[in-house]
């Protein structure tokens, strides 16, 4: 019944074979070794993109840093929803990795930007020439941080607004493949062909130890991106072990499984809460998180019974009435089973 | 006969055996996990330094310019060697990490720094006050660039006349296993009673896959490394495989036994070396590096039997005269072998 | 009738006396200028602070960046409102000085912060530890970027706010002499008496050529300033020529005489259009600015009687029904005339 | 007897005069002034350079480290002379401005960089692929900091070198009228004809109050340079004051004038030293700065005499054997009058 986060489960075991496999002997270093090779080629067909410069590092935050900094110059603002987490959950790493641009908030419901909103804010953006923060990359996070998803055709939507002015689109895909799951549509359709320009292609909430790759769709800043990457000290030097991870994941559709368990565990989540008296969404649940909100007295039943997760937002208190409904964040993972599922709801059922 | 690189071999099966142990259920996040706090004493207990701060990174990069970091302003002075790692290859990660800071480069054989060099430059610099780069932390490496090691004796030296200017002291112990191992020192010794006050400390180039623990022996600016450690993307989710990785290398002094053998066998290469005609050493072999000249046709005999490493410095050529001595760089790990290093010697002598 | 800016106005001719005389000569640069020494007694005596560092810059950004950038870590937010000039109008100066700590933006009407506004805010800041934005800075305009002005009260309990926290406190004084003459407290109070640590004492907009005084009320960043300053390439060799200005902007109080006029111009600008039909005020006038509305044909008269003033925000048309109203801002300097108010007031009266 | 620096001496009256004329009335800010479009066409003439962007900072550690800010990458080196005031005299500045670029230095005597050697450390510079600093801009000063001169045809040949490395070209021409008085050249053969991609171009040291234009001849970069600039704090509101210096500067080669007087007394005073007994250069002097060694009593009875300069290097004493030579470095302005030089050289052979 561990619902922190999925960072907070284990590494699956085909990732971990696959780590062991590639111990064996000497190997070229700095992503010169063979395995990388091979992801290479694999992320270039899952996303039909043959051109594509593909890179890994160790985290997510890494990545979007990484993607950010060759989206954004300096002096430009990178539009974001104000719940992503470049902006909520990485202590200023795109400042840091982009010399200081500023990331512009959008508001809306679900953690979702709608198109008219980003318009609006890049439209107020940069008016008083010189003087202002000019505009710069977009960047969407799919899955969200409220546990929605964004469909394909949302994306292409939002693209085609920053295409409008010219700017460049990242998505954070941290949970890319609990998105894709979700949504039915393929790697190219959900990024390249919606108009993304550079993903974050998570691994590590999905079941690997840590590596996420960059998939960059337009090479032209391939150099730049590995520059910036050794220069932030995230070339591996024995870079077989992020290889490794990433092979194996892509391996048999495993990255694709690994979601559709997390998700439907959340699923089934989902409605067992919505099952119980007194209890709602606070977002729909389209992805491997509930948002979820039930009287207290089924909180203090779950902790009592060992479940582990967030009220959320912080702040809330398990002391007061029973009554008073309380909202709480769900993660599941890959290994999150159906037991644990059922276990949980008995519980708060059981207050 | 892999001598190209330490990075290049793989990770000692303790290590692996270790990672395999730690990937068992749910563990807390971001370096909150148990075997953290098992590593952390371990360290204390190792540096008889109850009050250090201690943290994990996955690249020795990343430790050296982190801790530069928490050491510089971006205003002063870096003094290093000129052939220091952080001068030489880390594609300016230090200037990033600390805002710009200049690294003031000092020469010295065998890539040694003496007491004399360090005070002249340091005495030459920022005699112009608000007009120039102020001075800043001295960072040592041991063991060396060139395979030397500063005893703990030559490094308090430095340290001493650091401490002179008021300057704080970083060693780059990427190697730090195999200086010891040489020098025969306690890790104390070698550091904060030598006067050293932040360490990196090496574990990917001596059997680990991929991590280096920073030890910071006062702790007034641990929370800024972290914060700066996060911002820089480095804080590991699953911290507990980095952690499982540096508490296995610490268990029965596997790390010792490791550069051990390493060291062994960069001396028993450096023998067989000098017994061949015509060769010589560029330095003295100290640490798991050896570096050596011997005739071109010794070079294309080894290269045909197999055998990987560096011409050393870049830019000799194979072709040519089979009696003109081209200089080298081999270098050994914990898993070369004295077949190896025989094979090798044999190889060459052939010629 | 030029109201577009208080920085298309010229300079006093007492500043450009000063600056003749003080050309006489050979002087010492840097800052190590006679004048200068009476500049920093002059300011320390004018604000009851005999231990304030005082330092000249050339422009308000400069000022308010470097300020900053001694109070604010790179991982740190600067609390401002949403209208404040370093947010709005300095192209990301903050970021680029401070390098990148993150602008949080607080609302609130005419351009000003409530202390409850703040807590709200800084109490929201920084939940997740590690992994967010740490509290920093808070920076208020005095006068605002709506022409409105703090009291010193209404300052020192938004420092005791930020006193709480142990944020320190950042007033942006491109105005302060027209807020002071405003609010008639005395330079003391208006800043180190209600908590203010650093003050950008503006010299500019008021009849300077390009002057700014940072005024540092706790001297132990000034070595760290001084530093920062000659890095962003801001200290002057020909310094005198900076120090020569500001001495005479305090000559006799001119400073607070050239103040009152824009404000009186102001002031009497302000009730000229209030008495025009279908005229309105979007902020009160207390300082040298008029945010106003009045119908459309009372703009086109206006611009064709030779009136220069901006639309604001921007946007609006001239284009269209005569009776739809329009808002503007109106800023008067020490030079506007009684005689430009009267003339701009019949102009659109006339429409 | 003032040679400590040319920035101890004052403003032309041409100058002044410009700048009190600039004062009546309003002007449009941030560079809108109608003196800067004059400026700007004076400058694209005297450069034969319709298409070049032209801008004014107000220093020349500015201009500098914009000028190199828009030619270099973060993770770039800049290509100087060991004694360019870039490296020695900005604290830091170009790698501020850059993000942390890093300055190759070259020795040459006379502070000048050869051929040869420019080609042998850009040859050396970035073998090692990502884990390097790459290639970045050459920057050259003329004239230089020991007061020698590149002609046109030396420019030239730099340029060359740094064109087969695809190599951009800053001059930093702070005491560029020095240079061009000194070789004859026209101010397109010593630039863009030589190869140069962007010049400061000093104003300060020459006889202005502060100002220094930045020429960049190809456009391209033009807005990049306007956001830095913007960003660093170095728009002027009130541009008119730069732009009437430059423009009185220009005005009827005045610029030329000052710099002819000042080599000449130079040259004057170089030669009045020369004819001292036990008097020597240690540079020859080309622009307007004497470097020269003669005895200490000699340097007593100058001081004795009231004459300000600096013993060159510093740490020489005053105290000691009389016939013992010290070195100094002696700086003549456009103010500097041949009494001047007359009484200095009587005041030393007193001695």
């Amino acid at each position: 019944m561990y619902f922190a986060s999925d960072n907070s489960s284990g590494a699956a075991p085909e990732i971990m074979a696959a780590l062991a496999a590639a111990n064996a002997g000497y190997a070229m270093p700095y992503g010169n070794d063979p395995i990388m090779e091979r992801v290479r080629a694999r992320i270039r067909d899952l996303f039909e993109a043959p051109e594509a410069a593909v890179y890994l590092v160790s985290t997510g935050t890494t990545a979007n840093a990484l993607a950010l900094a060759i989206l954004a110059q300096p002096w430009q603002a990178v539009f974001c929803h104000r719940l992503a987490h470049v902006e909520q959950d990485e202590c200023g790493a795109p400042e840091f990795y982009t010399g200081g641009a500023k990331l512009l908030l959008i508001d809306g419901p679900d953690a979702k930007i709608t198109p008219a909103a980003l318009r609006d804010t890049v439209t107020a953006t940069a008016q008083g020439g010189v003087h202002n923060i000019q505009r710069g990359p977009v960047t969407i996070t799919n899955a969200t941080e409220a546990g929605t998803v964004y469909s394909a055709a949302e994306v292409a939507a939002l693209c085609a607004v920053a295409r409008e002015f010219g700017l460049p689109v990242h998505m954070d895909g941290a949970r890319f493949a609990n998105a894709l799951v979700a949504d039915g549509s393929t790697p190219a359709e959900m990024t390249w062909k919606a108009g993304v320009d550079v993903l974050s292609f998570g691994g590590t909430k999905n079941g690997c130890l840590g590596v996420e790759a960059v998939v960059i769709f337009d090479p032209a800043k391939a150099w730049e991106f590995e520059l910036r990457r050794k220069r932030g000290g995230h070339l591996f030097s024995k870079h077989r072990y992020l290889s490794a991870q990433m092979d194996a994941y892509l391996e048999g559709d495993l990255w694709l499984d690994l979601a559709r368990r997390a998700n439907d565990a959340a699923q089934a989540l989902s409605q067992g809460i919505l099952g119980l008296p007194g209890a709602r969404l606070m977002h729909p649940t389209q992805a491997n998180a509930v948002f979820a909100g039930w009287p207290r007295g089924g909180h203090r039943a779950a902790q009592e019974a060992g479940a582990k997760y967030y009220l959320w937002p912080f702040g809330q208190s398990l002391d007061g009435p029973g009554d008073a409904v309380l909202t709480a964040r769900l993660v599941c993972s890959w290994s999150t089973t159906a037991e644990d599922v059922a276990r949980f709801v008995a519980a708060v059922r059981g207050a």
